[in-house]
């Protein structure tokens, strides 16, 4: 069954769900039992003694403050929601207080957090969520939207403008269901609040698929996904989110907006294309319509060695000018690929047989003209058998251009087994005192290189100890996305400043060179500084008078996006 | 040479611009020496006398209105622009007071017009149009951003709020310059003033183009394109203008908004999608960055029979299902096949053996299933010779699923030569009694036969002789645009409520089965009142709001789009 590593079967009920890490208690990193040896190679790489345990609280200990809000409000918000929808119980609060960010677990997990939300409500319609946003904007509580809460930019982060009192979180995943497939025209209109693995399983059993897969596939919405402006793996073949939706109908605080399913047309400016994008701050989305195409038959993944970076970015551009009909191309930096190599290893026992296998690898690659560097990419093809057969010979053909080495579907196999399961990784760092942090951004071809090397060396010099990989995982017509991936041996005295000055670094290196803020992960709070910077003072006025129009409170996501 | 037909040698002075008829002085219909068989055609289609002449009346006589200006305005724009660059002759006045729809053109050669420009202003560079529009914003005067004047929507008639004195068509073809060509990222930066004709001059010269052709390519500019959210006939391929459209700067009233060029991102609300079809309401393009393509190698262009409209509907859904590329599908239904016979046969004599290969041809057509009804489609690829070896098998292999007849590449050639031409017919037909109108919609394929049939006979029922014929331009994922033509016999009582009547019954029975108000016209006055209808009364308000911002004292394209 195409499809099977989609995991259908998490129960997302909060209590089974992370409150200081990624993903639900029952999933784990899939080379858990190798956590020691990655550790351990870290400490070898940087020359250092072994890595301190750095255990984070109990969820019991936090200090979350007092609810904010009187008994006679949460009746009252009962009243709307049901007794059974109304949170008010420390976990629930707790993880509805922050996001998935580095940032937001060192601070949790640590209790640096100063806020918290005071009340999580889970609105089973619309007409609910229109009482609610009454109810918070008569009584000046601010409403943080929430679907899968896996934003990694501050998106969900509890936070309340100085005139309001309490913050609710406005939980959406129990508006979860299919509202129309529409066969002919090929689109589905889902409630904004469902899972990807629901919304996948759903159309699959079809016959159909979405194709929208970010790495947080398994525990984000539709919602989310729209909201934030969120990029799938396969985005090469079904595009950005952006691209994949129809329409919408998005509650206000002010009213309603709704956009008619309709192919494109010329009327006017683009209203679904001002609320993707709009994290919450303009109005809730609670229906999404999308386009979706017939599962494909099967599908093809493999791996490309190339001499280096630049050549694979070669390739991934001409791949784009050719129309190659590639669903995916993720290529690894030089980096990258070395510790690919490394963890590829581990739990590997070496043998002579081995040895001679990887000594006979390094002659052909030789041959090849590929040395001790390299730029690993997987890449593949999600279509019909017939397609399949007429884009992979393409594909290698293209590759031998640019002294691309064909490395099998093994490497593939993995990529897909796994493709979900790094997150995970991270929640084993941070009890080990290693941190991990991800960044990405976008930018036309003429500059990408320029990019790719400014910024590593400006993380680089912003850390004492770190190892920064990077790989391009969307690319376009004019240009791709860069996504840097940057651990480093936590500073036990001043991790938040740590973070912040490698931040700070890194997004300034960015826009020194003319990148995008973010590609994918959206802006929220961690971007918001230099978002701004990107946008003329009539640009940011045309914002702030949609914010006004449709927020006038500004209850709605306080301090994501615009100021 | 590869686009040979593109006409590059027109000279825009706008006196050799017809003010009354489409097109220059010195371009004309290509069958004009027919055009009494096609009017003999229609006298005997609707079973009527022969039409009147109906000549209209010389610009010199028409009642131009007095310059509300005042020697000293006129004086301080001449400070700001140049003397030479500031125009208040009545042949300027004339020629900008109007565009080009069927509606714009009854009046204005009847002096049916109530409201002229005062004062026609040609930038030559942004800082001139910052200084023209403060000057007009303290003055209370409207400003009509103007690029070919081509609008068929009343884009940009000139019209003014009540409490503005006058009116200046701000005409911006005096920007019209390369400012940027990026080979690494495959894109352009053009000043918006550019005329279709010039850019892909100057792109062809490089070795690339925009492949950006709607049917007005040859009088309209860059920026027109963005602000009506048009629509190329290659859109298949190289998208819609929205689609190619990578950044853009636009001075507002307030001051400057420009977006990056970048790849997408996450960077949110998309203000690139704000002000695409914002129709100068909300402030003056200056300069667009597309995304631009290598030449292509050759290009094949050919024609199908289905047997009905419907077949054929089918083959451009699965078309799209499949990512066959194809550069272009125009899919006549039956009432515009028949039409096209007839005028591919006017000026040809009919012989025996003419008449022998007629009878031969529907013998072969009938064992192919196709009867007395078709429906006859244009497709083409531009691209490599070895794309295109690939492309036209499978297309013809997709024809044959839905009982589609190969008819050659000859009706492909016909095409690509006179696909600028038809709107110079219409010229002829005011002349000689006859009026003609075309609009258009988009749907998705679930209700796109119903929309059809329901619109054709609402206009039918609208006018008492009439000719309704339709085509598929332009498909999409979800589906396609449907591009009516009405030609009717000219009411010379009432010929404006004669249109009037025909254009709404046309349109609410668009909104009646759900389609878009426009496709690619646009919205201007004549789509206003419909348009507003698809809005909630949220979305109102934010656009409002935008207008507002930026432009506080509502003096950009007064009446366009927004109340």
């Amino acid at each position: 069954m195409l499809y099977d590593e989609l995991n259908s079967n998490i129960d997302y009920s909060r209590s089974n769900l992370r409150w200081d890490g990624w993903g639900a208690y029952s999933e784990d990193f899939l080379l858990k039992d190798h956590v020691v040896e990655i550790l351990d190679h870290l400490v070898e790489l940087w020359n250092l003694p072994k890595f301190p345990k750095t255990p984070g609280k109990k969820w019991e200990d936090l200090s979350v403050r007092k609810i904010r809000l009187t008994e006679k409000e949460l009746l009252e918000l009962e009243k709307i929601c049901g007794k059974e929808f109304v949170k008010t119980d420390n976990y629930e609060r707790i993880f509805h207080s922050a996001g998935k960010s580095y940032y937001d677990v060192l601070r949790i997990r640590n209790d640096f957090l100063k806020e918290y939300v005071d009340v999580v409500c889970y609105p089973q319609n619309e007409t609910q969520i229109i009482q609610i946003l009454k109810f918070c904007n008569s009584k000046k509580i601010a409403v943080i939207p929430f679907g899968g809460g896996s934003s990694v930019v501050g998106g969900v982060e509890a936070l309340k403008n100085k005139d309001q009192k309490a913050i609710l979180s406005l939980d959406l995943t129990k508006l979860n269901q299919l509202l129309e497939l529409d066969m002919q025209s090929r689109t589905a209109t889902f409630q904004a609040g469902i899972y990807g693995p629901k919304l996948e399983k759903i159309l699959n059993d079809k016959g159909y698929t979405l194709g929208h897969f970010p790495q947080s596939f398994e525990y984000s919405t539709l919602g989310g996904w729209v909201a934030a402006r969120s990029s799938g793996q396969q985005s090469s073949k079904y595009g950005r989110i952006d691209k994949i939706l129809n329409s919408l109908k998005v509650i206000t605080c002010t009213g309603e907006i709704y956009t008619w399913k309709l192919p494109p047309s010329a009327m006017g400016p683009d209203l679904n294309q001002i609320l993707a994008g709009s994290e919450g701050i303009l109005g809730i989305i609670t229906q999404v319509t999308v386009k979706i195409h017939p599962l494909p038959q099967a599908r093809s993944y493999f791996g490309f060695l190339f001499p280096s970076f630049e050549r694979g970015i070669e390739f991934i551009r001409e791949a784009n000018l050719k129309g190659l009909k590639l669903s995916m191309m993720r290529l690894s930096d030089e980096d990258e690929t070395e510790l690919f190599q490394i963890l590829s290893k581990i739990g590997k026992q070496e043998t002579w047989k081995s040895k001679i296998k990887d000594k006979i690898i390094q002659k052909v690659l030789e041959w090849n003209g590929i040395g001790n560097t390299k730029a690993f990419m997987i890449t593949g093809v999600d279509a019909s058998y017939l397609e399949i057969d007429e884009v992979v010979p393409k594909a290698k053909y293209l590759a031998e251009k640019y002294n691309g080495f064909y490395a099998g579907t093994k490497p593939g196999k993995n990529w897909l087994r796994s493709r979900f399961n790094m997150p995970f990784l991270r929640n084993y760092f941070l009890e080990n005192g290693v941190g991990v942090d991800t960044l990405e951004t976008s930018i036309t071809y003429d500059r990408i290189l320029k990019l790719h090397e400014h910024v590593k060396e400006k993380i680089k010099s912003s850390l004492k100890y770190c190892d920064v990989m990077c790989h391009v995982s969307h690319s376009y017509h004019e240009g791709a996305s860069l996504y840097f991936t940057i651990i480093f041996p936590l500073d036990l005295q001043n991790p938040i400043e740590q973070w912040q000055v490698m931040k700070r670094s890194a997004t300034e290196a960015i826009l020194e060179v003319g990148g995008s803020v973010s590609h994918h992960h959206g802006i929220g709070i961690d971007h918001k500084e230099w978002y701004l910077k990107t946008l003329s003072d009539s640009s940011k006025e045309g914002l702030l008078a949609l914010k006004k129009t449709w927020d006038p409170k500004s209850i709605l996501n306080p301090g994501k996006l615009l100021p």
